[in-house]
């Protein structure tokens, strides 16, 4: 193991699958032994830990922006993308935000030692049924180097252990940052095991890290949409899927158009590369506002994509290109919108089922029995009537902080917070009870 | 897909890899239709579908005993195990026990509703987080004919459509029940899709079943280890794991000796078959009554395995084997248990943390500091102290019916009640707020 980390770039990639099997094994329970310890720690103790990270990142930040300075480099070499450089940088504004969510997170309530369910049973039986961690919490996550602060922190806050894979642009801050982690937890008496990384071992030691059932207890990706797909693929951990947004609206016959204005708009332009916005505008054919509606999104610079019935009926002056199935079916996560035009909430209702992930949509109207039915019939983590749909937000739904926005039915559906990083343990108290 | 069901067995076989696929999941996606039907039916409607299979299994009893002794005939013929024949075999009272379940079933409250969290934020968005159905709920299970009334009717009284991949060996029985469920949820007004199976596809319908992520929204496997390993392992769609119990005892120096008599009896001999029952004892080496509670498990029937300490205190005429690591892995389910001594309860818990499987620990004591400590250090499902582990079952707990025993963290851990097959939807409204 010692040896194996101490392996240069070469033999690394030399070393047989079992060598690399060991030792993210190794990793693995060490970081169930550390999470023993954490287990055991009280919110204030938990606290100190995050607050010595804060002060830590501030102490460490040339070294840490030196360390980015390396990864920027070779990206420029490497000729990657400005978007995805601009992804990875670290400048001290953004050192802040980090140092920023970390009193944030030290500030919210501690979910551990929750009881969820309690009563005493007629045979005198006492339950309890507690939040407890989960034990080892990994992450699998592409180039941003916040998120190896940010799930470090939710982690440690819930009393987890957490194993880190990285993306390798950003290899060398990432490893910077996990020592400046490290050592802190120490200086607050905490085993620096507690936070580990895999990133070493590559692509292989992801590969052991996402069959290691049973070591590790769930498996959060964070990114793209192929990232996610292959750890949900290949992944015989539990895993908690996050993120994709194919989010739509509809525009009911009875909707203020307004109203509608505002919001549609607010949806698709206040931030348009995150999962909440939205990427589809299904408009009933009676509503009387669609051309207020799509002027004020060209004129906020959104690129149409329009089905032929919304092309048929565009204000003089814009533009539109017309959509394909392939427009309905995707998240831009950019200054675009696909704008169909429907017969009825019915069709709209096909429409979301057909092409939604599951995250979010939203309903304007008027018409009571409408938006019940809407929400009664629409199966997605959030479900919205008359506000923005960039309101799926863990902050904005005010659970303090977000691991991520769960499009899967298990465990967790929607912004995650502190307790979705928890578990439960049934705690059972008699005096010599049996079963008859 | 027509065509494919009433193809021969023959025929079956040689149907390729595609078509059982497009088959598989048109069975999904009727599911899914099926389940939009159930998920807007209220309680009342639910509990009536489930009296009206209870009593369609009683008018249908001499088919399914028919049905039931030709399963059993070929189990002959292959010469399965008695054992494997017994829990294979259908008889009036084991049918009058699937109709009681049902009735059972029908008088517990519906999750489908509640509110779990709800709040108005301070810019005016009310919102509620509400149980919902997980919509389509896939099960592969091994011979017990029981288990298809159990899964089929947990399932519809939580507003789910199930689709259902029984054991080979009870083919016949299970085809019939298939037909007299769908019979009677269409006298009552649902749709027969609700519970559909893929046993015609064999061994590659599950396999496409497990694949079948998005269409199939969570998978239980029910069975023995190797039935839940391959399912955890060669699954995309999320997994509950459920029941095996590699069950310890701890008693403490300070227990009582009649309780501790009691307690560890009740624990192994009150059903030995079950995943709850204890399979290792694990006694404190100052404990004064080592010999009252091996004589008195001798006395029930119990085979000893103990360790070379355990075997030196042995009282006269008792006998045992020598313990060995395997047997502190087995999960016996039978009148066998692993005794072994420790010098702490330390060793005690590192004993526990190496073998167990995470499903129920007990620790018989008197003393507060061991047993909080006992109960925060155990990272099982369940924690008793001074009772049975027999209570580590959803009727005991007062969960009214049980879906199984889940040995995983992630969404349900311990015993599995009806909420379990639930997820959540964020229901937001607004009159108009936007994201400044």
């Amino acid at each position: 193991m010692t040896e194996l980390v101490s392996e240069t770039e070469t033999a690394r990639s030399e070393a047989s699958a079992d060598q690399i099997q060991s030792a993210v094994h190794a990793i693995a329970d060490r970081s169930r032994a550390a999470s023993r310890k954490l287990a055991r720690a009280n919110r204030a103790w938990k606290d100190r830990a995050l607050l010595a990270i804060a002060e830590a990142l501030k102490a460490h930040q040339p070294g840490l922006l030196e360390a980015n300075a390396r990864d920027l480099e070779l990206a420029r070499a490497e000729q990657l993308a400005a978007a995805l450089q601009d992804r990875m940088k670290l400048t001290p504004a953004r050192i802040d935000q980090l140092i920023a969510a970390l009193h944030n997170l030290a500030s919210l309530p501690d979910p551990v030692g929750t009881v969820v369910r309690g009563q005493t049973l007629p045979n005198g039986l006492r339950l309890r049924q507690v939040q407890v961690p989960m034990g080892v919490v990994a992450a699998i996550y592409e180039a941003r180097p916040n998120v190896t602060i940010d799930i470090a922190g939710l982690a440690l806050k819930s009393g987890n252990a957490v194993i880190l894979r990285g993306g390798s642009a950003v290899a060398q801050t990432n490893s910077e940052l996990l020592s400046v982690i490290r050592d802190a937890l120490e200086t607050v008496g905490l085993p620096a095991d507690l936070v580990q990384s895999v990133d070493h071992y590559g692509r292989a030691g992801a590969a052991v890290l996402m069959k290691a059932r049973g070591r590790v207890d769930v498996l959060i990706p964070r990114g793209g949409h192929e990232l996610i797909q292959t750890v949900v693929n290949e992944s015989s951990v539990p895993v908690i899927e996050t993120g994709e947004g194919n989010v739509h609206i509809y525009l009911d016959e009875s909707a203020s158009v307004n109203s509608a204005v505002e919001i549609v708009l607010n949806s698709k332009t206040q931030r348009p590369s995150v999962c909440n916005t939205v990427e589809t505008l299904l408009v009933h054919q009676k509503f009387s506002g669609l051309s207020e509606v799509l002027k004020a999104l060209a004129e906020a610079g959104v690129r149409l994509h329009a089905d032929s019935r919304v092309l048929a009926e565009l204000p003089t002056g814009l533009v539109a290109t017309e959509a394909t199935d392939e427009d309905w079916a995707t998240e831009y996560m950019d200054l675009d919108l696909a704008v169909g035009m429907v017969d009825s909430m019915d069709q709209a209702i096909s429409h979301i089922r057909r092409w939604s992930t599951g995250h979010t949509e939203a309903i304007l109207s008027n018409d009571l029995s409408n938006t019940e039915r809407f929400v009664a019939e629409i199966d997605s983590a959030a479900v919205i009537v008359n506000a923005s749909t960039r309101f799926t937000d863990g902050g904005e739904l005010g659970l303090g902080a977000e691991v991520g926005i769960s499009t899967q039915k298990l465990h967790a559906r929607g912004p995650m917070g502190l307790s979705e990083l928890t578990t439960t343990k049934w705690i059972v108290h008699g005096e010599g009870q049996v079963r008859g």
